[in-house]
């Protein structure tokens, strides 16, 4: 029997991390995960994965060959192979690379969640095709992976990439990152939910999310609202809508992609959001870009998508590599 | 005598076409320039540029090795060699590469004149050891150019880097691409000017500039009124520097870069425009980047910058190829 030719994908999340082994045409295997637990050390958690990753791979191992590891987390470096001051996973400087080595020693790459979902998409997703591309992530956060000429564009320090802590209203919502007015204090699942409260505040219209405390609202809540038709929940989307296409009219001006990919989140609102996402783009748009950038929802399919992406990170460098030689 | 390996650097402007032969140091030989002339064809300025450089060139032609041609110009797209509905030059649609090679038959580069701009930093001047930077043209017009990685960001269709068209101000000033509240109606020479005159109408400070009509007063002759102390000109530079730093802390999150270079315009103001910007920059930035980013001015010598930068293109290629094979 043939060896399957495999990368292994690792996503580190806040509270799960998951694995599993992808083939280049994205069909994954072998797939699993462990609970994260921040309160242990990082080492535990690799110590932890790779005991139960060898033991299901170990039994199959014949079947595959293992090429490399990708490694997909918060506030992961891709130059220095290291997460640093990540607030979600409370780590301050951990070398993920030194010590997965110890595990394997394949080629390993690591790059922020962000990126890693913009790789899924080139090569497993919508963006197959594509060169040049922008994937947003619009969960609790606002995350963004930039491709650019068919390449992660990391910047001079690996941070790039921050579009949703661009200000685009100054003196605005107070955000996680000490600043104000950032975009991720409107387009995500907690911007939902302010918007709404804004709107509830300027509004007499009745909406059934006021049988709702504040604590118990999420986005999904004001999903279900609008998709009954409550006029505030629907507004909540028209508005967020608007905010993220006058943004990403800025960000065709910077980068001239072909497509926009959006993700996760309040993205799963499909065209309640995409429409006034499209039409404010579109208005607000420099005319030589008009008409020519594509919004689409991503093309993963839901569960495995942060193991793709991990891979895709692994699969891209064994690529490039290729390439080269 | 050995020959001198050079490349013939282009420079299409609305009103000269400078053209010279550039080493890969920099240095800038046979160096001339001949009206643009709108009112006559493409087709006849290259006539007329060609006439000139070979009557200089052929007398020395065994002292140069010419490699290959760069061409920096309005509204050029990279990709397809051409220019098109540059408002500059008054071309609809020109294919430029297609032009030059009857005469030359060598390898042709074109590029808009701010990513040229960029290039020639990178070859010849301030940004030499970078391959993440952002150079800005702050003149008539708001012009960026873009290097991530070592090359220039061209995007989807080529047209990347229209930072100057990204919207700062909901409903601000009118811009001359038909949209309002786009940044190079802040911070350019025209854009400095209308700062003034807000200044003035909300301002009872007594200025010199008071002299001068509207259609008289230039973004010079307000950093002339600066230096002498005029409390309404250095408020404007002030104010010009902030917009800019607002503007700037945006552009970082987006591409993380080592520096960002201003040149010509409004940045031969130096500290009257640097301080304000630096300190506005670093004041909206995400703490990420705090203190990571130099603002630097040009490095290249007036005169032949854009001869420089023009050359720089057909360099960068050169090299790339050197590198590949």
């Amino acid at each position: 029997m043939a060896h399957k030719k495999v990368t292994l994908g690792i996503e580190i999340g806040g509270t799960n991390t998951s694995f599993g082994l992808v083939d280049i045409l994205g069909n994954c295997f072998v797939e699993s995960r462990i609970p994260t637990r921040l309160n242990e050390s990082p080492e535990s958690l690799f110590e932890r994965l790779f005991k139960k990753f060898n033991k299901i791979y170990k039994e199959k191992s014949s079947e595959y060959e293992l090429l490399g590891i990708g490694i997909g987390a918060p506030s992961a470096n891709y130059y220095k192979g290291t997460v640093e001051y990540s607030s979600n996973l409370n780590w301050v400087y951990v070398n993920i690379k030194d010590m997965v080595k110890k595990y394997y020693d394949l080629p390993i790459v690591i790059a922020n969640d962000a990126n890693a979902a913009a790789l899924g998409e080139m090569k497993f997703g919508v963006a197959k095709k594509m060169k040049n591309f922008i994937q947003l992530t619009l969960s609790r956060g606002f995350g963004s992976g930039i491709v650019v000429d068919g390449n992660i564009l990391y910047g001079s320090d690996g941070f790039a990439g921050e579009i949703g802590h661009t200000i685009v209203e100054k003196n605005g919502r107070s955000c996680g990152c000490g600043r104000k007015g950032c975009l991720e204090t409107y387009v995500s699942t907690g911007g939902l939910i302010r918007t709404y409260y804004e709107l509830l505040s300027k509004s007499n219209e009745i909406s059934v999310l006021k049988e709702f405390r504040p604590s118990e609202l999420t986005s999904d809540l004001i999903l279900k609202a609008a998709i009954h038709g409550d006029k505030l929940a629907l507004a909540t989307f028209e508005n967020t809508g608007q905010i993220l296409g006058e943004a990403l009219a800025n960000v065709v001006a910077y980068l001239n992609p072909e497509a926009i990919i959006l993700s996760e989140g309040i993205a799963v609102a499909g065209d309640l959001l995409l429409v006034p996402t499209k039409k404010h783009m579109e208005k607000n748009m420099l005319n030589l870009f008009q008409g020519k950038v594509e919004i689409l929802l991503s093309g993963l399919v839901k569960g495995n998508v942060a193991i793709l992406g991990a891979s895709a990170l692994s699969w891209h460098e064994i690529q490039k590599k290729k390439n080269i030689s």
